[in-house]
C-alpha cells in the first residue's frame, strides 16, 4: 500500500524524536515513509521531495526540525498539502527558536504546528490521522479507540496514586 | 450546502482577528459557520459543540482564542476532527501566553496551531483548505491558483520598489 | 471526616509534584482527596467532578497541570468553589508555558495560581489551608505555628553558616 | 458593616488596575476598604497593615503592584489570610516581571496570583468572592447568578458575528 | 558598473526597514541591486536567484525577513557568497521570532546576523562595506572616514545636552 | 574591626552561591558579617537588621536571594545604605524571575543588581569593596592589584590554548 | 565644587531617560557633569574618561545606554570606581536586551545595575547618593528626608482614591 | 603563511566551544591566530588587538564570549575589518544574554553575529571563509566541496533511519 504520510526530519538526530510520529502511524496502521531531508544541507532534494508529494499520493507530510527549523515552511511552500511541523527540542534555547520559526508563518503558507519535542512527535502522527480520518471512518474509529484506551488509563492510574 | 468548516472563537472581540479565517474560506467558496463558543464562561456549550462536530458533517475546527486560551485544546478533547487554533494576540504578553497555551498540548490530543494574530488567522483558513483539498482536487485547484496569484503579487511588487 | 479540600492532577508524573500539597494538608490535619483527572483525557470526568464539587462538601480545589495545562481553568469553570493551579514544570520550557496557560485566564474565571514546581504545590496545600482558616481559626493556628517554626528553623540556620 | 476584603495597591497609579477588583465587589454586595500601601515607600505602614488585617475581621486581602511588585508576597509574609496578588502591567516589560515577583514564592508563603492587567483585578474580585463563598452560600449564589449572565451575553454576542 | 551587494527582502512591507541598507550603500558608493524575493511566496525565484548570485559577480548579499524569517537561511543554503540576515520587527513577538529564526542556523551554512529593524538594516549595508573593503581599500577608506564622521557627531552632540 | 559590609542571604541554601562574596572580601581583607534573613519567613528579624545597619557601623549591605527575591528590596526600603542584590539562580527559570524581581524597583528605593549566580556574588563583593575603596584609597589599591593579577592570567592563558 | 559623579550616556537620545537621575542629583545637592560618550562611536574617549575618573575625584559613575549597551560595562573595566548602569529602553526589545548587557557581567568586573528606563535612571541618582551617603551624613540625610516626603504622599495618596 | 583569520576569545573556557571555529578553518587551509583576549580583564591588549588587526593583514576576525559578551562589539569599535561575534551558551540564561549583548549592535557598528554555541562557531569558521572565498576561488571552491560532501552525509543518513 503507497504511503498515506511522510516522515521527514532535518537530521538523523531528530530520529529520537521523530519516531514517535512513526509509532503513532503504526500503531493505527497508517502507511507511511521516513526520509532525512535537510532545508539547509539538501535545498534540492527538499523541494523535489515537496513538489512530488502531492502526485505521489501522500495525503499529509510531518516534518520535524530543531533551531532555525526552516524544513517544515519550506516543504509547505512547494507544496498544498498540509504539513504538520514539529519542533524538535534545541540544545541552547529548549526548543523555543524552533517553535517560533515554525509555528510563525507568513500569511499564505500555513505549517500545522505542533508540541515541542516528544509530545509534539506523537501529536502529529495523531493529527495526520485525524486529518486522513475526516475522510475515512475506519481511521477515525481507530483514533477514537485509542482515546478510549487512554482514557481508561488514566482512570485506572488514579488508584494508584 | 452544510457547511465543511467551523470558526469558533472565545470571545466576540476575536472576531477582529478571526474574519480572516472566514475571508479566506469565502475567496476558496468553502462552506463554514461562525460563532463564539467560550471554554470558560460556555463550557457546556462548547463540550455540546465538540461532541456534535463530526455527525454534524464538519471536517475541520478552526478555534480562536487569547491569553490562557484553552478553547481549542478542549474542543480538541473532545471530538477527533481536525481542530486548528489560532492564537489571537494578547494585550499583556503579545500572544505568547496564547500560543504556548494553545501549541503545548500533551501527548494525545493534537491541535493544529498557527501564527499569532491575523497571519495566523488567515493560514486557518488555508489549512483547512489544503485538509480538505487532499481529498477534494477542485479545492486543492483552488488553493493552488491563489498561491500562483499571490506569487505574481511578489513578482511585481518588487518592480515597485 | 469528608475531604475539604481535593487535590487533583493532570497526569500521574505530576504526582512527583503534587504530594507536596497533601504533605502540606496531612500536617495541618485538614481532610482531602487525590485524584488523577485529564482535562484533554477524561474531559467528561473533569467536568463531572467539577459540578458536583461543591455539592459534595469541598471547599477548595488544587490542581496541577503542566504544558497547556488546562485543567485548573477548565475546572474553575465549572465551578464557583475557589480553585488553586500549580503549574508542574514542563521538560522543554521549564514551567513558563505551565504558568502562563493557568494564570492568564479571561476576566470571569479566576484561579488562583502558585509558583512553579514543588514550592509552588507545597503553597498551594498551605493557601488552601489558609483559605479554611479564615473561616476556622483552629486550622488558622496551625498555619501560624507552622510559620513560627519555620521562623525558627532559618534563625539557626544562620548560626550554621 | 465591616470589610470583608481589603483591596490595597502599591502607588496610586495602580487604581486604573485595580478598580476593576472593586466594580467586581460592589456588584457582589461584598464590603470593601481600599488603600495605597506601598511595600518600598512605606514599609512600616505595610507590616502594620497586615498584622491587623485578621483582628480587624478581614476574610481576604487583594493586592496589586507593579514591576519588582513585593507588596503581595510581603503582606502575605505578616498574615495568614489568602493574599490574592495582581502583577500591574509594567512599562518596559509589560508585566512580565510583575507576574514572576508575585507569583514565584518560596515554600511556605503562598501568594495567589492571577493574570496581569484588568482581567486579573476583575477576577481578584471574583476569587475574594469564591473564598468568601465558599463559607457563604448567598454570596456563593450571586457569584453563580453573575456567570449565568456572563454566559447568556456570550450566547447574544454570537448571534452578532 | 555591476553591483557588488543585492539587497533583498521577503516582503514589500519589509522596505521600510530594508531602505537604511541602501542609504548606507549609496552613501559609500558601493553598487547593489534591490529586489523583493519571499522564500515561501516565490521558492523558485528565491534558489534561482541564490543559484546565480556568485557567477553574476555578486560579492554580498543582504537578506531581510520578518516573522519565520526564512528568506536568509534559505539563500545561504544555494549559495557559498556569504549572506547577512537582517531581521525585520513582527508585529507580535517585536522580531525575536525573526532574530531567533535567522541567527539559530545549524552548523554548515551560516547567517552572518545583526540587530532587529532599522539598526541592523543600516548595519547590513556597513558590515558588506566592511567585507568589501577588506579587499578594497579604497571602500575600507570611505568606513573610516563614515566612523570618524560619527564620532565627531557624538562628540558634538555632548556639548548640547 | 567591626564589619564594613554584611552579606545575607534569604536561605541557607544560598550559601552556595553567597560565599563567593565572602571569598572576595576576605582576600581584599574587608571585615564583613553573614546571616540567614529571610524576607517571608523572618520578615521582622529583616526590618530590625536594615534599621539598624547604618547605626551599627555598615557601610554597604549585600542580599541574595532566588525566585521572588523580596530580600534586596525590602532591605532597601528600611535603609539608606547603598544595598547590593544578588539574584541566586532559580530551579525553574534559572534565575530570571530572582533577577526581575531585585533589579526591577520603582523610583525611589535602589538596589544595585549584578548578574545571576556565581558571578554576580563575586561582584557583589567586588562592588562592596570599590564603595568602600572610593573612600578608602587602601582598599582601592587592592581591588586594583585583584585586576592587575587577574589580567596576567588571562595574558597567561592565552599561551596555553 | 568638582563633580562627585558623572552622568554619562552612549547616544544623545537617552538623555530623555538619562535627566531623571540629574534630576535627584540636583534635588539632593551634589555636584555631577553630564556628557554623552559612546562604546562603540567613541571608544577611545570612554576609555580616557574611565581612566581619568578617580584622579580627577569623581566617587561614583552613571552609565545608560540601551541594545548591546556596552558602556556600562567598558567603563568599569576601566576604573575601580563604582559604575551604576542604566539599561534605557530599547526599541524591539523593550530593553531586557539593554538589561542582559548591563547585568550579566563576569566575575572580576561589576557593573551595579537598576531598573529599565526612567524609574532605573532615578534610582541611579539615589544610588549615587546613597553611596556618598555611607561616607557623608550630610548627603546621607537628605535621602532620608527625601524618602520621608515620599513616605508622606504615599499616605495622603491613599485618601484620595 | 602570515593568519587571514584571527580566533579570539573572552576567556579560557570559550575554548571548547570556539574550537570548532579552529576545526572548519583546518579543514578548509585558512592560516588563522587563536587568542584570549578579554573585554573586560584585558581592555587594553583588546584595543590594541583591534587597531593593529588591518594592519597585520588580518582579514576576519572572530570573536567568541558568553553573558554580558561585549567582546566581539568592542573589538568591532575599533577595527573596519568584518568581525564575526559567537554567543558562547553562557550558564544562567543559556547564551540568550549572550545572544543579545552580541546581535543588538547600534547602528554605526556591525557584528556579524551567528548561533549560540558549537554550530556557531563552526558557522563563524565557515562565514570568514566564504567571506575570504568571495574573493579566492579557491577557497570557495574548498567550501563547496565541504557542501556537497555534507550534503552526501545527509542523503546516506536517510537509508540508515
Amino acid at each position: 500500500m503507497s504511503a498515506a504520510v511522510a516522515v521527514i526530519m532535518g537530521s538523523k538526530s531528530d530520529w529520537e524524536t521523530m519516531q514517535h510520529a512513526c509509532l503513532v502511524l503504526d500503531e493505527l496502521q497508517i502507511p507511511y515513509e521516513k526520509k532525512v531531508v535537510s532545508a539547509h544541507r539538501t535545498p534540492d532534494l527538499m523541494f523535489a521531495f515537496a513538489e512530488q508529494a502531492a502526485e505521489r499520493g501522500l495525503k499529509v507530510i510531518i516534518a520535524g526540525a530543531g533551531g532555525a527549523a526552516h524544513l517544515p515552511g519550506m516543504v509547505a511552500s512547494k507544496t498544498t498539502l498540509p504539513v504538520i511541523g514539529v519542533p524538535v527540542q534545541s540544545k541552547a534555547l529548549n526548543g523555543l527558536d524552533s517553535l517560533l520559526s515554525i509555528v510563525q508563518m507568513p500569511g499564505g503558507i500555513p505549517v500545522a504546528t505542533v508540541a515541542i519535542g516528544k509530545a509534539g512527535a506523537t501529536n502529529a502522527g495523531l493529527l495526520a490521522a485525524q486529518i486522513i480520518g475526516a475522510y475515512d471512518s475506519e481511521v477515525q474509529a481507530r483514533v477514537q479507540a485509542r482515546r478510549d484506551a487512554i482514557r481508561d488509563e488514566v482512570l485506572e492510574s488514579s488508584d494508584s496514586l
